[in-house]
């Protein structure tokens, strides 16, 4: 049976209109203010639109603007593209060009990629938010209800080989994402959620979509910085925060007070396992990390560890949450205990597909089950340990960057023969990307920088350059990313 | 798109093994515990069975047994007929051949009632708790996952007319109405849930049910008793607790604290408005009382009101909860505000319909909306106002009634040649049943409570049968049973 539900919006400002739904800066906005903004944001874009449009795109960061023209377009069931604002102009063109969006909302400090995207792709039209609010406003009716099979977001990940893929997220996932959580983590009527994460990732855009569901604040940051985190986590605030182990490590070495107020109930700590000694250091100073694991195709976590156990289960990423199923698969087989395999997982919090993608997504369930790429196992008492992300994803500073992108790069290098990156460990950022060629003459390390510059989002260019003389290659001629770092030891 | 769960009493047990799952007088069992017993309970119950059997049902009060029978059929995907322990066994039969019932199981405490069953049901096989206890345990494979489309249990309710019908309660409407709370009165780590109520309505199955998905224990309690209850309130033991007017009656004047522990932070009072002076009382006495709308059909609560409106919005039951939308409706149009009109709802928590009958299915379900048959009218603010309960329904201690149904009755009497039912209020029970009669000759009052209460469930035995010359009938010559209490000041 279809799931329907009233607009989540409209329901909250209705069941709360006054309680804080937006924090930023020193600015704050109740439900029933974010809600009529939203619908006024609304009768601005639709007058922008061709009729029956389905898909509008968004880049923007942490911005309040940015949450109007977000909610503005769940108001009027319209698809939102979400655009990693780091990414380069040709690397949005294929999204934008995939996703066959209508149009694209900007903020004024992303003026420059606006205005190369708008020089490429002349037939979609393309306005800043701020000329979005000079707009009349049309009378609109907006979405009483919200149908869960309905995609809400579409957000773009890469994979092993191929353009990256746009992630069909449902209004269903993000019920059953937020719904997995409050079940792990409860809801208190104190409960306010930091959100210095990108709202154009989930990690980000799930915190948004929780507040509006739970009826609590986000408090929004526009950039990641930790000192300003550090006094909101010390004043009580902020009961729960999203973060990723390089944010971590940033907030901690510059943490003044020896602990946060204890109203900083729960820091959800994701894109792989924090390391043991951070660990520690967050005991001492009672800082309650939950470790995660989750990607765009499971609407955020889909795994949590409780901090209880999170010296007891180092590096565990805890169990699923209680609407998801998570297993590990062996040649068909489920594995035993401690057995590594593919991890696999099922929920309604689960991506129903990649758009345009009837192959990929074909290869990527079986039986309900999505094939996540990831490797990991579980030990005796269930708890899931990831060892590897899919296709030796690099995870650097909470974005996903995949080696087979930057290869294709640096292989349409005239010079360069051959090419692969991998994650080399690194103290702020997790893991930085560093590439191995193989070319026939020495290379310029500085030339190939530029190039890959050009091409490429900052936080994907290989932080180095190695020549080698060979890759290794197993006997399928497929190149083994995890014996690359070997070779830097033996580099002269 | 079908949304699948893993099998929740299995999650909860995987997730928190070690957390309390049931307390009873002076026992308590942890989910883990729980879960084996129901594993084991199942492979007890399908020995019993026909291959392939889909129903059965349990005549038991509250206790740990019912509670094992109860997870241990979700075990097996069966469904469950829950019979209220209080009807004859005339009406019970009526029920289990309704709905092709395979196996009754009953608690030693119902032992008359059950051989009542079984004499006149001889073909559906029938056992006791203490005798299944003593069945071999057959190994089963338990269902891994739930399908939220799927039948989890069945309760019989009456209406203006005709017989009982079977409402069809989904595993998705159980978990939806556990999220619609959970999302209005929030979830702390030291919650529990006080069940006073009887399990075999919704009122109390739903407090089993949001146990296993919030992993919070239920403190069971077998029989309402005000001094009880009111030791459990003051011990801080408790945090939430479903009533009903007349159980809040009698904690009130029975209670010996000036107030209950701080902990308890929730009282759920279901079954029509809670008067005023009781309201003052609750207040001053610092208790929060959250008023509620809801029946069998919307898995419990459907609206609340929060205490900080209780007298503020006097006799609200407040605004549905998230998942849900309730409107109200005067000739195919949707009311203004103030204007009175009948109750309709929508939303995943309402039961997919009445079991075997379609037309009376096909006349409830308008466009997805559910005709309570309930009046009432929101007011400027949105808040709703329940006015009178369908179909003139009598609730007394929390248990509903239908004329129609005791009327039905008092006409079969020989010397009775019309009947009229209405509610009259009540200091104990809220309200209570009269009967008034129309007969050729002086009818005697005891004989025609002898002859009620054969075939009656006690609480729907009319507390006073008096005689009148005739019924008041409008033009088209119904009942109009508001009429009938002024009737009592007209007699003799």
């Amino acid at each position: 049976m279809e799931t329907i539900t009233p607009n989540w919006l409209q329901k909250r400002a209705d069941l709360s209109p006054e309680r804080t739904a937006l924090i930023f800066n020193d600015q704050s906005w109740t439900f029933e203010e974010i809600f009529k903004i939203a619908k006024k944001t609304a009768g601005k874009i639709v007058g922008l639109l061709p009729r029956n449009s389905s898909r509008v795109a968004i880049l923007m960061n942490n911005t309040p603007e940015a949450v109007w023209v977000i909610y503005g377009l769940q108001q009027l069931g319209i698809e939102t593209v979400f655009l990693n604002s780091k990414l380069t102009a040709s690397e949005l063109a294929f999204q934008l060009i995939d996703s066959e969006t209508e149009l694209i909302i900007y903020d004024r400090l992303l003026k420059n990629r606006a205005n190369e995207l708008s020089e490429a792709l002349t037939d979609i039209p393309i306005i800043s938010v701020t000329d979005l609010a000079e707009r009349p406003t049309f009378e609109i009716a907006i979405r009483e209800e919200y149908r869960l099979d309905d995609v809400c977001s579409i957000m773009y990940t890469s994979g092993t080989t191929g353009k990256p893929k746009g992630v069909l997220q449902t209004f269903g996932n993000h019920w059953w994402s937020a719904t997995g959580s409050v079940l792990n983590i409860g809801l208190q009527e104190n409960d306010s959620w930091l959100c210095a994460v990108p709202i154009f990732h989930i990690s980000g855009l799930s915190i948004l979509i929780r507040s509006i569901i739970y009826g609590i604040p986000v408090i929004l940051v526009e950039k990641f910085d930790g000192k300003l985190v550090n006094s909101l986590l010390s004043s009580g605030e902020v009961t729960i925060m999203s973060a990723v182990t390089a944010m971590i490590n940033r907030m901690l070495s510059e943490q003044e007070n020896p602990s946060y107020h204890p109203a900083f109930r729960c820091l959800l700590a994701g894109g792989g396992p924090v390391p043991k000694p951070l660990l520690e250091v967050c005991k001492e100073r009672n800082i309650p990390v939950f470790q995660t694991y989750g990607m765009t195709e499971t609407s955020s976590q889909i795994a949590t560890l409780s901090p209880e156990d999170s010296l007891r289960k180092l590096g565990s990423a805890g169990k699923p949450l209680f609407p998801s199923q998570l297993k590990i698969m062996v040649e068909q087989e489920e594995a035993k205990p401690m057995q590594e395999g593919e991890i696999f997982v099922k929920g309604p919090n689960i991506t129903k597909g990649y758009l345009n993608r009837d192959e990929v997504n074909a290869a990527s369930f079986k039986d309900g089950w999505f094939s996540t790429g990831d490797l990991g196992f579980k030990d005796e008492e269930g708890f899931v340990y990831i060892l590897d992300r899919r296709s030796d994803l690099i995870i650097s500073g909470g974005e996903n960057i995949y080696p087979a992108e930057i290869e294709e790069i640096l292989l349409s290098h005239d010079e360069v023969t051959d090419a692969g990156v991998t994650g080399i460990p690194d103290k702020k950022w997790g893991h930085v990307p560093y590439g191995f060629v193989v070319a026939g003459k020495p290379i310029n390390e500085e030339e190939i920088f530029a190039f890959c510059r050009e091409r490429l989002a900052s936080y994907k260019v290989p932080k180095r350059i190695i020549q080698v003389d060979q890759l290794p290659r197993n006997g399928a001629n497929k190149l083994m990313r995890r014996l690359l770092s070997q070779l830097i030891e033996n580099e002269k």
